[in-house]
């Protein structure tokens, strides 16, 4: 059965849509550094925006490690935005640039609820080359500056 | 396969889990009233939140309405807290109370983007009697003042 057609605002974010699966690497000042695996799903449904869920796994029992979840939207020609939400409390908007399939997004504004982990910003870096997705995340948090935190590599899976 | 057990933390939140379909109706001094069908999932990976997404459609044509995606997560004994990105935009915590299997939720932040729909404050009731859930968001938007958006009434499906 054919789905709806790609909404036209969201064209240029149409090289991402897909299942990718991959493996990346962790380090923080404040923890010890650690390797995961990790799913990224976007799809659409025809409207002006692409559905996102990241979950990430321990690569030694694949015990589950981070998710978040929200939406991608385009802000203008070149201009991307992000609204994403994560289980440690946080709510966050992200924009930032596209050129060709290159994503380049950092905090905006972030919220938390009252017991939520302290996260100040992030920055993220996506790249796409045909069916290789790579990404560096930079964040500041619990005290700490802007650094780099996690960078993977994914593939594009059956879609 | 068995999953991971609940998080003893989300222990309350617990007659949330599952899948959830049913109708509701939306109404707004700027839109003409509308019906839609409704599906609500919750679930957890084993760790101190519970994942959340819903997704509405219009009765008529089954094209796509809203959607929202994010987190639940307890904030102490009787307090709930809610982490939601929606495809407008918009970012919002929500904290309030949890009354055996009622909840009633205030946004207390919320962060837009740049191109973002204007979303002042979002207040949800929720009550789930057995395998029945209704539930009413009331809506501060585009200048209105906070009044009745939504109502609905979803059933349990299988899990």
């Amino acid at each position: 059965m054919a789905g709806p057609e790609l909404h036209p605002d969201v064209v240029p974010l149409g090289f991402l849509i897909g299942s990718w699966m991959g493996e990346g690497k962790g380090e923080y000042p404040t923890i010890e550094s650690f390797a995961y695996g990790e799913e990224v799903r976007f799809w659409h449904v025809g409207k002006p925006f692409l559905a996102y869920t990241q979950r990430t796994w321990a690569l030694d029992d694949g015990r589950p490690l981070h998710s978040e979840s929200g939406y991608w939207r385009m802000g203008g020609p070149g201009r991307v935005e992000l609204v994403l939400a994560h289980p440690t409390g946080v709510a966050e908007v992200e924009d930032g640039t596209l050129d060709g399939t290159s994503l380049s997004l950092a905090t905006s504004s972030v919220v938390r609820t009252p017991t939520a982990k302290l996260v100040e910003r992030l920055e993220r870096d996506i790249r796409v080359e045909g069916d290789v997705l790579t990404y560096e995340l930079r964040m500041s948090a619990v005290g700490q500056p802007l650094i780099s935190h996690l960078t993977g590599e994914l593939q594009r899976g059956a879609s």
